[in-house]
């Protein structure tokens, strides 16, 4: 069974994966980009993101386990961007440059229609306008029998989360207050009743923790 | 200078510091105890609640210091007790027997008049009707040069925290789902943005986690 998971998806000790006043500059939000750094200090994804020297051990290994057996990704609106500050949006063609990292079908939850855009490296941007079944179907089809992961952000895998759509989530708990933000668990109804937490691995830096749907242990 | 601290103070992964439906046989609300289970399964906290046989260590070494140095200690109305579920209202000493863990002066935040209850072993409850302030500066005055302990709930702790009351916490991050309750990190406007979270020390069950307010650093 293909299964829908997230992994690697951070949030702050205050609840949030997301700070306020999303920017071109700040795509994280307003110094929200600090809820990566545990991941921008390990050696894998360091250098995908140009910062060599990383370290090896506990979050490396989860980094390196976020890709294990994932054959497309599912992203929200607001994580593909633009942000509000980008004056030429239909021009807007991710946050990655021309060789994004994804190397696979990725599928943009979108409001307006807009053709797929092929980048290098195997990348597909495909935009999806009539919701989030139809998106993970379509992903589910993409992946040639691999498992598919959810991207972010939070208001989208809180969409999936309540539709009772995602199987897996490695979520990353990281001891600093954002103060405002998105939240990832608010506004989920009994759903959360649904998962468990089943693994707690922290490291020097994070909280790793795996949560699974109760149907599938 | 005399501190406001809260110590010990549990949230689970979603963000809840007690589950809903707290009742006389659930002081936690529904399944809401489990926030408690790395207490329980230390030595000190154990011995002190009727289960011995609990574990040195972090967490053990946690609970021992937060004790340190308090002299009186704050709660709220709800923390206090009674449940909706408890017929005698004004019978109601408390959840913690006749001898309390407490063993110093404890201000209860309350809507009522009451007389004060003198307990066993140096625990008296005072019941404080003119607001937050006025506890806190009773509290600093009973606890003879010491600091004063936040014991809860979490609207309490929000309340001082909107406040700018409280200078340092101890949170404690549970690897448990509750899906609904009392959130610690709710409605605190621009205030987190005075705190600072300056140490992480992961155990085998739980993060601790201490935030300090930043012009105390």
């Amino acid at each position: 069974m293909q299964k829908l998971v997230v992994r690697s998806f951070a949030i702050s000790l205050d609840g949030f994966s997301a700070a306020r006043d999303q920017s071109q500059k700040e795509p994280f939000g307003k110094d929200g980009l600090r809820l990566m750094d545990w991941a921008f200090n390990t050696k894998l994804f360091g250098e995908r993101f140009g910062r060599p020297g990383g370290q090896e051990g506990i979050d490396n290994d989860f980094i390196a386990r976020s890709d294990d057996n994932i054959g497309a990704s599912i992203m929200g609106r607001r994580m593909f961007g633009p942000p509000h500050d980008v004056a030429d949006k239909e021009a807007w063609r991710g946050w990655w440059g021309e060789n994004p990292v994804y190397h696979h079908p990725v599928f943009v939850l979108s409001h307006q229609r807009r053709a797929s855009l092929e980048m290098e490296g195997g990348t597909t941007f495909t935009f999806v306008t009539d919701g989030i079944e139809s998106a993970l179907s379509q992903a589910f089809a993409a992946a040639g029998g691999r498992d598919v992961r959810l991207a972010g952000g939070a208001a989208t895998v809180r969409q999936y989360m309540k539709a009772g759509l995602i199987d897996e989530l490695h979520l990353v708990q990281v001891p600093i207050l954002l103060g405002q933000g998105e939240r990832m668990f608010e506004d989920l109804g009994g759903v959360v009743d649904l998962y468990e937490c089943v693994e707690f691995t922290p490291s020097k830096a994070v909280s790793h923790l795996r949560i699974v749907k109760k149907d599938l242990r």
